[in-house]
C-alpha cells in the first residue's frame, strides 16, 4: 500500500503584502499568488507566521485569505493558519476559514497560557471534531514555547485527527522519528526548515513549507524534483544555492528575527517586482535603503534580478 | 511633592465564571464583583490572565467586561486587559475596551512572534497614542517570554506613555529598581506575586494584583492596611496566612499551572458560595471531586468556610 | 522550641583577589577577610560563584581556602563551595575542604550533564553521607540550569541531610514557602539576593549571602540588625542605599554578567584600598579606566571613599 | 585545492565502562576500543559527554584516557575532551591530555558561569595558544547553555585556532552554514546527531561522533561509506536502521536523559558481551532488569545479538 498524504511538495507560507499605510495590498498579493503558481508550487499556506498573521486584525486576516483563495482559483490546495491562543478561539477561526474556502486549517499548541501535554492533545482533538476540514499541527516552539511530542502526533495521525504537521521545531532527531513513524500513515510530514530540505527529504519528509519559497519558488520546485528523481547531488547543489539566497534574512541587524526574516523576504519580492512595497506591520520596521541594497546584492549573486 | 499613581492598593484580577456549557456565567460574575467590592478592593482588573482572557472568544471578552463594569457601577477603577499578539490588535481591542467603559487598558509585550526591545518600546508608544485611556504594562515573561526592561518602563513612565506596570516577572531585583526609579513619578508599581506582598510593599510597591484576592479579598485588604500603618509584623502574619491559603493552587497535580491555579481559585469561590461552578475553558479540565475536597480542607484550615 | 540554624546573618561570598599575573593575591585576600570581620559579618563563604571558583584551578582553590581559614582564625564559621559537576567530584573536593579546616560545604545540583529530581536528591544524600561536615545546598539555576524543589529541600532538612540552603534562584514564591516550611527545622534559609534582603528577612529568611557585602559589610550588618530589632523602616532605608550601591555591577557594558558583577565588586574593593588590583580570571576582562571611574562615582555617592 | 580536515568519518565518543564499585573497568575499556577499531572507526573521542567525563574524578579521567591511548596503539587519532568550566582549567587539563598521548583536545564554551561571545572567543584563542595540540570546539548547548556562533567558529578556523567542531547543538540551519563556510578550510565539521547522519553528510559534514557508534560501529562505517560512494538510498536505509536501534536510549523512563542514553549504550554493550557491567556513575542509576530486557529486544530486532 502506498501512502497518500494530502499535502506534499512545495507549499510556501504566502507573505501578506501591505501598503505604506498598513492595509492589505490586494493587487500585490494577487501577483504573488500568480508568481508562486507559475513557479510550480504544490500548495499555498496562508496566514502562517510568515504571513504576519500575528500582526493582522481579524478583518485583515479574512481579507488576506479571501484574496489568496480567489487568486488561486482552485489550482492547488490552500491551507490556512488559525493561529489563536486556545481551543475555542481556534475553532471560531476555523469556521471562518472554511467559509472562506480554504482546504485545511493549521493550528499550534495553546500559547500565551501555560499548557500541558494532556491539554494539547485535547486541544487538537476538539479542533478536529469541530473544524469540518483537515487539520495540520504546526510545531513551532520558537513561537509557542512548547514542542509537540512525536508520539502524540503519530497517535493523532493514526486516529484520523491530524492530516499532517508543519515542523518548524528544529529538532531534527524528533523529525526523523516522525518520518519513520508516519511510514504507514497518510500523514504529511512537512519541514519548515528551508535550508536543509535536501537532508529532510532524504530522511523521508513529504514536503517543505519554505518562507524563502516566496522569493524563489522555482528553486524549491527544482530541489524537490531532483530529490524525487533520486538525484541527490543536484538536490544538494540547489539547496546550497538556496541557503546562500537565504542570507537575505540576515541583512537587517539589531532588530527582531521576525522583522529581519520577513522583511528580507518582502524586500526581495519588491526588488523582483512582485510586490509594491516592503512595508511590515507595527511594531516592526521595514528594511532601510542600505539593508535593501544588501538584499539586492544577494539577489544579483543568485541571478534573481 | 507626593506621588499620586492612579492605581494603588488591592486590585484583584477578576476570574471569569463559566457555566457548565462554557458560557459566561453573568450572575456568578456579578456576585463575584459584589464580593470583591464588599471585601474592600481598590480596583478591579478584568480580562487578565486569571480571567482566562486567552481562552475567551472576542464576544465572551466583551460580555465579561460589560458585566464587570456594570456590577462595579463606578465604585472603583476598572482596568482591562487587551491581551493581543501585536500592536494593531491591541489598539483595536483597546478601542472596544474604552467603549465598554473601562478606566485603563493593560497590554503585554508582543507575543507569539519574536520581538526586540526597540519594537517593544514602539509597541507601547503606539498603543498609548491610540488608546485614549491610561495604559499599564503587563510584565509577564512566563506568558510572553520576554522581560520588560526596567529602564524602558521608567522612560515610558517619565514620558507619560505608561501609567503603571503589573509585574508578574518574578524578578525581585528588577522590581526593587522599578520602585526606586518610580520614586518621583506618578507611575503605579504593582506586584502580581501574591505570596510576597509584605516584602514588596516594604520595598516600595504601590499595590498588588493578587489572583488569590478573588478568594480572600478581605485578607489582602488587611495586609495592605497593616503595611500602610507601618505594622510590618501584622502584615507578615497576614501574608503567611495567605501563603498557606495559596496552597489551593497545588491541589491539582499533573495538569498545567494555569488549570491548577485558576481552577483552584474557581473551586474555592464555588465552595465559598460566590460562583456556581468551577468550570474552566477548553482545553483545561476542572478540578475533580478529590481535588475539590483538598481545596475545601485548605479553606477550612483558613477559616473561610 | 526555638530554631537554631547553624548559619545566620551576614555571610558574604569572599571574592578571590588576583595578581596581575592571575595568581591568588594572598596579601589582599588576608586584608579582605580582616575587613569583613571588622565589618561584623557572621560567617564567610569561600569558593562560591563570587569567589571565581569556576575559574580557579584545583591548587588555586586550595590556596584561596587556606588563606581564608587562616585569616579568619576561627572567629566566624567558614563555609566552602565544592562546585563540581557531579557527586563523586563533590565528595572528593569536600574531603579536601574538611582537611583545610572549613566548617561546612556548599554544593549545587549536578551541572553540565542533564539531571533529574531523583538524581539530585541522591546526589545530596551521598554527599552528606561522605562529607563529615554540614552540607548546604546552593540553589543557583542561572549557573546549573535546574531549580531545587522546595519539598525536596525540606525533606532533606528534616532528614538531617542538609543544614541549610543558599537561595540564588530568584524565585521569591518558592523562597517564602521554604521559610514557612523551615519554621520548625534547624535549617538555615539564606538568600543570595542582596538588593531585597529587607523583604526576605521580613518573610522569614535567616540570613543573606551578599556579593555586595564584600564592598560594604557594615551596611549589611546594619540592615540585618535593624530587621532583627523590628525597625523595618530603617532596614528598608539601608537596603535602598545598598541597592543604589549595587549599581557598580552595571558599570561594565557588553560583557558577561559575571565579569560585570564580580569585576564591579573587585574594582570597588581596589578603590576602597582593600585589595591591590581588579584583575579577574580568563577569559573575563577587568573593568577599564572609564568603567572604574563609574564605580568610583557610585562609591563617592555612597560615602564609601 | 582539496580540503584536508584532520578528523573525518566515524569518531565515536568512547563510553567508560565501570566496575560495580564505580572504578574504571580497564579490561572492558580495552575490549571496547578493540571492538571499535575492528568496526572500522576513523578515530576515537575519549572523555566526552558519553564517556561520563562530567562524572569522573581527575584520576579516573587520567586512567580512562591512558587505557584508550594504549589500546588504540596509534591505529587511529585519539581526541580527548577537556571538559572544564573555564579557560585555565581547560589549559591545565589539556597539558595532562598531551602528556597522556592524545592527538587533539576538545573544549566547550565556559559553563556554570555566565559568559559572553567575546569571552568565548578569547577562551578558545587562549586554549589553542597553550595547548600544543589541535583544538576542536564542542558545541553542546544542552550542557553549557550557550550556542557557539557560526561566524566565530569560521573566524577561528581561518585563523588556525580551531581544527574542527563537534556540533551537538541540534541547530541544523547553523550547521549547514558551517558546512558552506568551511568549504575552503581544513576545518572538520562533525555532527553529534547520530540519527540524521545521512542528511548531514549530504549537506557537507565531514564526519560523525555517534554515541550509538559504541554499540554498532559497523553500521556507521557502512553509512559513511555509502554516502562517500554517492549511494544515498543505501545511506538512508542504514540510517533508518540505526535510528531504530537508537531506541535503546528510550528504554529507561523517569530518569535523566543522560542516565537513559548512556545507560542504554552501556546496557547494549554488556548484552553484546563487550563490557562487563552496565554500571553508571553516581548519582545516576543503571538500567534495571526490565529495562535491560527492553534493550535486548531492540538489539534482537536489529540482529545484533
Amino acid at each position: 500500500m502506498t501512502r497518500q498524504p494530502l499535502f506534499t511538495g512545495v507549499i510556501p507560507p504566502v507573505v501578506t503584502p501591505l501598503t505604506a499605510e498598513g492595509d492589505i495590498d490586494t493587487a500585490s498579493l494577487e501577483r504573488l499568488v500568480e508568481f508562486l503558481l507559475e513557479g510550480g508550487v504544490d500548495g499555498l499556506f496562508a496566514l502562517g507566521s510568515s504571513s504576519e498573521t500575528a500582526y493582522l486584525t481579524e478583518s485583515q486576516r479574512t481579507r488576506a485569505l479571501e484574496v489568496v483563495v480567489k487568486a488561486n482559483a482552485g489550482q492547488v490546495p490552500v491551507i490556512a493558519g488559525c493561529i489563536e491562543t486556545t481551543t475555542n478561539r481556534v475553532i471560531e477561526r476555523a469556521n471562518t476559514t472554511r467559509d472562506l474556502g480554504a482546504d485545511a486549517v493549521v493550528a499550534t499548541a495553546p500559547f500565551y497560557t501555560r499548557t500541558h501535554p494532556a491539554e494539547i492533545e485535547r486541544h487538537f482533538r476538539q479542533i478536529a471534531a469541530a473544524a469540518e476540514l483537515p487539520v495540520l499541527a504546526y510545531d513551532i516552539p520558537v513561537c509557542v514555547h512548547t514542542k509537540l511530542a512525536g508520539d502524540m502526533l503519530l497517535r493523532l495521525a493514526a486516529d484520523g485527527v491530524l492530516a499532517g504537521v508543519k515542523d518548524s521545531s528544529g529538532d531534527d532527531v524528533a523529525f526523523r522519528y516522525l518520518c519513520l513513524g508516519a511510514a504507514d500513515l497518510d500523514f504529511a510530514v512537512l519541514t519548515g526548515h528551508e535550508v536543509v530540505v535536501d537532508g529532510m527529504l532524504l530522511g523521508g519528509a513529504d514536503g517543505v513549507v519554505p518562507g524563502l519559497g516566496n522569493v524563489d519558488p522555482h528553486g524549491y520546485r527544482r530541489l524537490v524534483d531532483a530529490a524525487r528523481a533520486g538525484d541527490w547531488a543536484a538536490a544538494r547543489a540547489e539547496q546550497d544555492r538556496l541557503a546562500q539566497l537565504f542570507e537575505i534574512v540576515f541583512a537587517a541587524k539589531d532588530t527582531s528575527g521576525t522583522a529581519a526574516g520577513l522583511g528580507g523576504f518582502k524586500t526581495a519580492l519588491m526588488l523582483r517586482g512582485i510586490i509594491a512595497t516592503n512595508a511590515v506591520s507595527s511594531p516592526m520596521a521595514a528594511l532601510d535603503e542600505e539593508q535593501t541594497a544588501a538584499v539586492a546584492r544577494i539577489l544579483d549573486r543568485a541571478g534573481l534580478r
